[in-house]
């Protein structure tokens, strides 16, 4: 079954916008493998050389002193540390092949691994446009809007990381207003940054606050979740590996993801840059494991390439759909689940955008990826957060879902009795088989007009991204903020209050 | 390989635009199954229960009359013909799983069947659309500016049928008109339509004299393809009927596809409409094996679903996907050549347009189809052809061409020495690894604009369609009439002028 249940309830809001209900996906079809075996393999074993020959740079002395007293092998007095291929091998073992990740509203818990699929809301886009207002700075009320409209999506599983940065926060307490109103907004999974220890605290405990829940239920229970990016090629920096440290010892998942660009910070081959996010990746999880054997993490897989006229990065490219696919291959080699994502270095909410993230989510689906980040607006390469662009999403994830509900073949669905009824020249209209059916069969589309050209000419001839303009007003105008209890919201308060004063996390 | 040789050359025009050169495409992937062997039985034993018991109508007393010689159940005096499933099984089997298409240039020669993939120009719009004009009825002028464009665009393997009907030329020798400037305008495979005896013999007679070949070789080498469409459900009309007379005696190839709309002309639940799918192409198949054992035919699947609100057709749906998917798990079945479509039901070239013809395109790729109709162009469900669908459709085929071919993973490609060459930290902009690659490591675009915003805004912040508009008008103005021996032009002429002296085909 791709969902728990037979097809679900559509919700109906009172704009007359349906959407099928909030439903934990599984991917019920084979991986599909475009490299054999050896080929993974090869790439493996590349992957291994380059951390056993030429290592990587890890910038923080605690990490290099943890990574030194699990038996790597730490250059004296530099960044450089190198890793024997069985060390690696032995500490991946450790980490889970599946986890929940909790959210404050139970509902909302999504399955991270094994054939479950999750698609997260676009997350750090330094700008943000609509067709209305153009494209800004990204800004706190844009921020709320857009976390209101993740929590509207039911196809939006998580609230992947802050949809825009809110550069009209103060730095020092950004990041405690933030997760307040991510926390507040929306009762889905929450995100925070591995940008130093004390940033990383704060948004763990907002994560425990809001699920009113005991520092040793949350060591138990994933409720916040990470990425960390390594410093392509072959460099883990200060604030992100302290980042790690503080998730990994709090139990919380580790979304390890090299970002990858082949032709700029990795080799212009494909399988070259792989190597390098494999060997990256690796690196990574065997510190966390080396932190805290156990704890949750993600293969992240981000290889894409750049326009080599100009260096422009480009996304959901051909070759990002294979790297997409080959990450799929690594990660059930190492029995990890998987993070890739829905991508497009478009500059408007297009059709280039829509081929784009498609040339994205099938890889995503056919890779059996578990965790798809910017799955709902993303725009010029994650450089700008669209809001049209994320009802375009939501309406291509909702059709991903719908692909992934399983081919019934059982009892009537073959319908002979159905085609005697009917016979040759005349039509299932009114056939039994059909009334049985006819309110539940298809796929009912959120943004899709199906109408012919004369009743979509009279009613204005509107395109898929006006269209996706006025859906996600709709879907605004109706938003309810989701109930909390008020002792949470109060203590909630509280900290964010006690932590300001306290100056936040300055530097 | 999924190419003949490695990435190939790229044709750059005096426009500037670059596109790969024309190439026959082989998918190197597995096929990608959505339902088990089990379930592949199930329908097929449904779809001979079908043809056994309720059987289907056969219009032409012709055709009864050669069935009923090969051993079928005709039933007196009406249209009904049963099928005993031995029959089905044996008749379909002498079918060839490959050919050959030929075009009057040989380059433009492609392979049907086993893991070749070929795209072909839209076909058979009642209208015709593009920015500048709106939409207007098909007309002689725009059918040429298609065909040129289908003849410009190297992904573009085939034209399709008449991109858009010419309904301005008279329909007795509109066919004439039709099939001369489609073998005058393009150098590449051409197609009749099977709308009688008459037409679909001065359609064979114009691919033999503009390939210039006998009529004993041409009897050898396929030369024009046509489409079968039952009229679902469970029949077939005469002109049909003659059409694959027609083309089964002259060793012609036939794509035989139901057109089964779930809900509508076909039962409601898609396992029901892939068995009557099933069922009517079996017929048909068998049928022109009866004609002539051995001549090519190819097993088309075109289930899609209704909108059960409006009865509207919908395409490029979930239900499409998977529709597609088992229609080409059904051809491998039966060793057969699988066709399969390009669709959108969208009013407008956007990115509705865009996504749902990802999810047609993919499946398509995935199915391993071997033939891609309405690969470029298609919009409105079939009833328009859009210019700027046209290019958008090239961008997303050529990137799936890319797709297709395979990851290296072989000598240097894994780039461990290029990634000691650049270490921690730097970049590989200036590797040598890089420099002996950059000029064709990627694929690079026709339509999609990877600069960033700032470039993009000051050079018009033109989107996909727009940008698509600028594409089809270079490329008409670069367009060449393709060379064509001034022997076989004036018997083509003198066949023309003769044919419409006589009358064409009237009625």
């Amino acid at each position: 079954m791709a969902r728990e249940g037979r097809r679900p309830r559509r919700d109906r809001a009172a704009t007359g916008l349906a959407q099928p209900a909030f439903a934990r996906l599984r991917n019920p079809f084979a991986p599909f493998e475009i490299v054999s075996a050896d080929q993974i393999e090869a790439i493996h074993a590349a992957s291994l050389r380059v951390l056993a020959e030429i290592g990587m740079n890890f910038l923080l002395p605690e990490a290099r002193a943890i990574l030194a007293a699990a038996g790597a092998e730490v250059e004296p007095g530099g960044p450089r540390v190198r890793f024997d291929p069985a060390f690696v091998e032995e500490r991946i073992r450790t980490a889970p092949s599946v986890f929940t990740m909790h959210a404050r509203n139970p509902e909302r818990d999504v399955r991270i691994g094994e054939d479950w699929i999750s698609f997260a809301v676009v997350a750090s886009a330094p700008n943000v446009s609509d067709l209305d207002g153009g494209r800004r700075i990204g800004n706190f009320a844009d921020y709320c809007n857009l976390i209101r409209l993740g929590q509207c999506l039911n196809i939006a599983h998580l609230i992947g990381g802050y949809p825009v940065e809110p550069v009209d926060l103060p730095p020092a307490t950004r990041h405690l207003d933030a997760l307040a109103a991510m926390a507040t907004l929306a009762d889905k999974n929450l995100y925070g940054y591995a940008l130093g220890a004390v940033r990383m605290r704060d948004a763990i405990e907002i994560a425990r606050i809001a699920r009113g829940i005991s520092a040793a239920q949350l060591l138990r229970e994933p409720s916040l979740f990470t990425v960390v990016n390594s410093n392509s090629p072959l460099q883990y920096d200060g604030p992100m590996l302290e980042g790690v440290i503080e998730m990994a010892r709090h139990n919380q998942p580790i979304v390890i993801t090299p970002f990858t660009l082949a032709g700029a910070m990795a080799p212009i081959t494909v399988a070259g840059a792989l190597v390098q996010q494999n060997a990256e990746a690796l690196a990574g999880i065997a510190f966390a494991q080396c932190v805290n054997p156990g704890c949750p993490v993600v293969y992240g897989g981000f290889t894409s390439n750049v326009d080599m006229r100009t260096g422009a990065p480009a996304f959901g490219t051909p070759e990002y759909a294979k790297a997409t696919l080959v990450g799929g291959q690594l990660a059930r080699r190492y029995r990890l689940p998987y993070r890739a994502s829905n991508v497009t270095a478009s500059n408007a909410p297009d059709a280039q955008a829509a081929y784009e993230t498609e040339m994205s989510i099938w890889p995503c689906v056919l890779a059996q990826c578990n965790l798809v980040k910017h799955g709902l607006g993303w725009l010029e390469g994650g450089l700008c957060a669209s809001y049209e662009k994320l009802i375009l999403d939501a309406e291509m994830l909702q059709m991903m879902a719908a692909f992934l509900e399983p081919l019934e073949t059982d009892g009537d669905a073959l319908a002979i009795e159905a085609i005697r009824e009917v016979g040759p020249g005349s039509h299932f209209f009114q056939a039994s088989h059909t009334l049985a059916r006819y309110e539940r069969a298809f796929y009912a589309p959120l943004l899709s007009d199906w109408r012919n050209f004369e009743t979509w000419s009279e009613n204005g001839a509107l395109d898929a991204t006006q269209r996706a303009n006025r859906i996600w007003k709709a879907l605004l105008a109706e938003y309810q903020q989701p109930a909390m209890d008020p002792a949470v919201a109060e203590e909630l308060d509280a900290f964010v209050a006690r932590r300001k004063e306290e100056g936040g996390a300055p530097g």
